[in-house]
């Protein structure tokens, strides 16, 4: 079948006179998680992965994915002809390295420019251009002329995020870029990235799974700002509400749009990030100004409504999460719970907390070998029993209206080893001393990420992904502009009102994972700050305790201890209210002070 | 006479139809420190400070500079009619916004294209374009055709550095970029820095103070090397030997080499951080390819014979620093001794020493509050006689022929105060803690600055510079690609053979300054390396007893204090067999175990 999609696309190719054709696993909103209609790398090359991009030439075909996947893209590549690059691995080039070597002066690389940023389109034509070969801009995609049954948008209704909860106007949010667009001289900021719009407009829906955004782009102007979205999807009380601030149009209408925008010669204020080579190639006569859009920085620093929010959500998120560990630990080889059913039991006490509204990721339920791979999935081909032994690691989330959860767990079913309770006690002890930082102003996530590396590094162990990212706010699980991680360079400064999460790990691979997952919020730390260095501090946002089992004592010092008995004393504080005896008695065993 | 100087600066300016100068503190091959004749911010505002840049518009002129210059700058300019711009405060505008906020449509910035770089016009330019602002390159220094006593070129005799100090022969320096080229599919790579050229052949001079390094530029080609260079400078020995692997030609011939290999449309690799709007616009019929010259990592990686000459020449360095420090403490009060006399009885010591050549920088000597400046240079003014009081900071280094030394102490002259000894107990332990830090491959030096810091942080206090920086061999005292800073974002990962400072510091302004220096080498670390993960630590070049009667032993852990005793032992062991009995018995006492 893919073979045949291939040959189709190829066919096309000669058609339009290229010999390479990029299919990029991103949606024209640069999206992490994508609507069904635009998984069309998933289509053409079967591959379901959530990153990976596909180039095809005449004769070959690639599909470029990171380590998360090299498994199961094997696995869903067979008989496809399709090469897999393993990405991160010192000898796979990157797909501009491998154009620009395997490709000559007579090639032509197709590529879909809705999908392709500009700033990306840059990079590639810097490198190809070094031999000569071309880049070809193709307004119809490819893969949507031979895909005859390809979904339509998502027509699930859109909702207001009441301003309960956002502690925000739309009007107020409008205001703020409109004075940004005075400052900086520009006539209209476009957005195109569906989290930056949902914030903005105080809008949601359940257009892509897990993230409640609504398939849309947005201008702001001077005086006004406008939505263009499918019209079918806003009945006529909310269309009311929202047309009080924001012109509707449809969402094919955004490239007319630009054209009208284009004539008028504006001065436009593009997001660098997002903004794809359409949309430059649309504004040619506009005088266009890159930068990071402003909401990307408002949207990540939340508001005093949002925090109470957030501490509530997280409150009846840990409700959950005790009832699920509680129930884990009663039911255990009583009846069989496997991978997966654990996880469905686990959303079910979720779905039971007020003003829940779906999970916030895939949940990653890694039972003994399974845990080491950090971006497990469990599949029926995968998934296996839970026994009264070994470790068990999951990593779940909830989107509550007030609220996005984002915990990991590690927790011990049998006796653990001494070299696993060494193991998580490392990992707790770069955990807690993340917790217990304070910093100056001015600080990145990336100074902070070794904090929580440091016990590891003394035992000539680590971790190969970030130790935190930021979160939405009923919004993606994942969000910048910060974040604690070694990759990230350009991480901004954490100021008060930023979330993130506190996540080292510890994988050892074919036996066990590790991970020990708080949400914390950024706040000013009065008791180290002076007239001359303020300093800001987190505080926790997840209530759940942290197996006491899988703990040796003797490697934490006194600090680390009074931290996790502060922790599990506040922890059983706020939980137990809502807990029925047995769970009651069993949570202040697990929060006991050690 | 700074009056008169802008005022014909003024009329010029008319002449060439601008509105605007702009005079940058750098010379055409962005150098940290300036030959006399280049030093022409210097000559046209009366500031002297490293760093500094003057725009001088019809009616108004400005001076931007750092914190380091605030008081200097304010001193030196009056009675100019240069404002003094601080950079680094919140109200400060930086020069971009400054001239974005202040000109309109009708003004043309004119610039000298030698001086500024293709990136920096490309960022002006982008603002200024969005008010139609012009920019306009003028070939013509303006400075120059005014200042009528302008230096020349320096005349000094270039030298070769011997291979049995540099390790690694021209011949084979000049493979290695040329292996580049063509991996690169480049023609030519055109150097400007002057420690890159003088790393790439083997040269070395007395053009710029503390740096060793020759005017002159740089052209690799497939099958040949370039060198511009004042030729009167190389007598004919050296001729006959740079010969060899050279061909020599006069420094003003660069202009014209640059148009011919303009005709040639040849593909051209340019560093992006130095090269020339000049070059650029030269080099118009060329494909240019702008990435960081492969010379600057290639010279920061030190090969064995260069890492012996380090740990050789920082022996001898530390023997002077002990023969100076045990004088200082024999002597004080006894002799009138002051910031700047303790300074040149250093340099003395110093220059008793094997194959020493010069200073690396400017010695900072700050006693009591001076301390507290950063960047303090002693002067006439300023200088102040030493007492049995208070605490002394000393920052210095030599250039040796087989290595570059940059060493700070901070020493008590008299009984020092409990929260100084507690600050620089803190200070220590940061210094320490990144000492002995091991770090996985991949690490870069910000990741590893919040080590240094954090003792600091844990008490509500920091320190506003950089914790490390790289060092040149017999070259520049600071050099790239990488850093131990939170400043620098794009610092390359520390492999074997980088050398770095290791420097955290507090200042109490008003007070005192404390600052501990080494310099330290990168190794592999095989007791803490795995076959999953490699780890690397530091060696310890810079060989010099600190002060332990500013140490707090109390606050102090046991590996810090193991650390501290390990260290002292191999400073006594390899500096004793230089000393005579008196400072033998001194740097015993001064290096015991506590």
């Amino acid at each position: 079948m893919i073979k045949e999609r291939l040959s189709k696309l190829r066919d096309l190719m000669k058609k339009y006179n290229i010999t390479v054709y990029l299919i990029p696993g991103v949606d024209p909103h640069q999206s992490e998680y994508l609507p069904e209609l635009w998984k069309r790398r998933h289509w053409i090359s079967g591959f379901t992965g959530s990153a990976g991009d596909v180039v095809v030439t005449l004769d070959k075909a690639g599909l470029w994915t990171d380590s998360r996947y090299f498994l199961q893209a094997e696995e869903q590549l067979k008989g496809s002809t399709i090469d897999l690059f393993k990405v991160g691995l010192p000898e796979t080039p990157s797909i501009e390295k491998w154009l620009y070597d395997n490709l000559t002066e007579n090639d032509v690389v197709g590529f879909d420019p809705y999908l392709m940023t500009f700033s990306y389109f840059n990079e590639l034509k810097s490198i190809l251009d070094k031999k000569n070969i071309k880049l070809k801009s193709i307004d119809e995609n490819l893969v949507d002329i031979i895909w005859t049954d390809q979904p339509d948008l998502p027509s699930d209704k859109v909702y207001l995020h009441d301003i309960k909860y956002s502690g925000e106007s739309t009007q107020d949010k409008i205001k703020k870029i409109q004075k940004k667009l005075e400052e900086l001289n520009q006539d209209v900021h476009i957005i195109s990235s569906l989290d930056s719009i949902a914030w903005l407009y105080n809008i949601r829906s359940n257009d892509i799974l897990y993230t409640p955004v609504v398939i849309s782009y947005a201008a702001i102007e001077k005086d006004n700002a406008k939505l263009f979205v499918k019209l079918s999807k806003i009945d006529e009380a909310t269309k009311k509400e929202l047309g009080k601030d924001i012109q509707l149009y449809d969402y094919y209408k955004f490239s007319n749009y630009l054209k009208e925008i284009n004539q008028k010669k504006l001065n436009v204020f593009l997001d660098k990030a997002t903004a794809t080579y359409k949309m430059v190639e649309t504004l040619q006569n506009c005088n266009l100004y890159f930068a990071e859009s402003p909401i990307v920085l408002f949207k990540a620093i939340k508001n005093d409504i949002q925090i109470e929010g957030f501490k509530n959500s997280h409150i009846r998120d840990g409700v959950a999460m005790v009832k699920f560990l509680y129930w884990l630990k009663n039911n255990i080889e009583k009846e069989k719970i496997t991978e997966i059913s654990a996880s469905e039991k686990l959303k079910e006490f979720r779905a039971q907390q007020e003003l829940f509204v779906d999970l916030s990721f895939e949940t990653i339920a890694g039972y003994k070998e399974h845990g080491a791979i950090v971006h497990y999935t469990s599949s029926k081909e995968t998934d296996v029993e839970l026994k009264r032994e070994g470790i068990f690691l999951i990593d779940s989330g909830g989107q509550y209206l007030d609220g996005t959860t984002d915990i990991t767990r590690t927790i011990a079913l049998g006796e653990p080893t001494s070299e696993q309770k060494k193991m998580f006690t490392l990992v707790l002890k770069g955990h807690i001393d993340l917790a217990i930082t304070s910093f100056p102003v001015g600080t990145v996530g990336k100074q902070l990420d070794t904090i929580a590396r440091k016990p590891l590094w003394d035992n000539g162990l680590n971790y190969g992904h970030g130790t935190g990212h930021g979160v939405g706010h009923f919004l993606g699980v994942h969000e910048g502009p910060h974040a604690i991680s070694f990759y990230r360079c350009k991480g901004d400064a954490l100021v008060p009102g930023m979330i993130t999460s506190n996540e080292p790990g510890f994988y050892k691979a074919g036996e066990y994972g590790i991970r020990i997952e708080n949400l914390v919020y950024v706040t000013e730390d009065r008791d180290k700050s002076s007239d001359e260095f303020k300093f800001y501090k987190f505080e926790n946002l997840t209530m759940c305790p942290i197996d006491l089992n899988l703990i040796n004592k003797s490697l934490l010092n006194k600090e680390e201890i009074d931290y996790l008995n502060k922790y599990h004393k506040e922890v059983y504080e706020k939980l137990s209210p809502f807990l029925n005896e047995e769970e009651k008695n069993w949570l202040k065993e697990k929060t006991r002070a050690i």
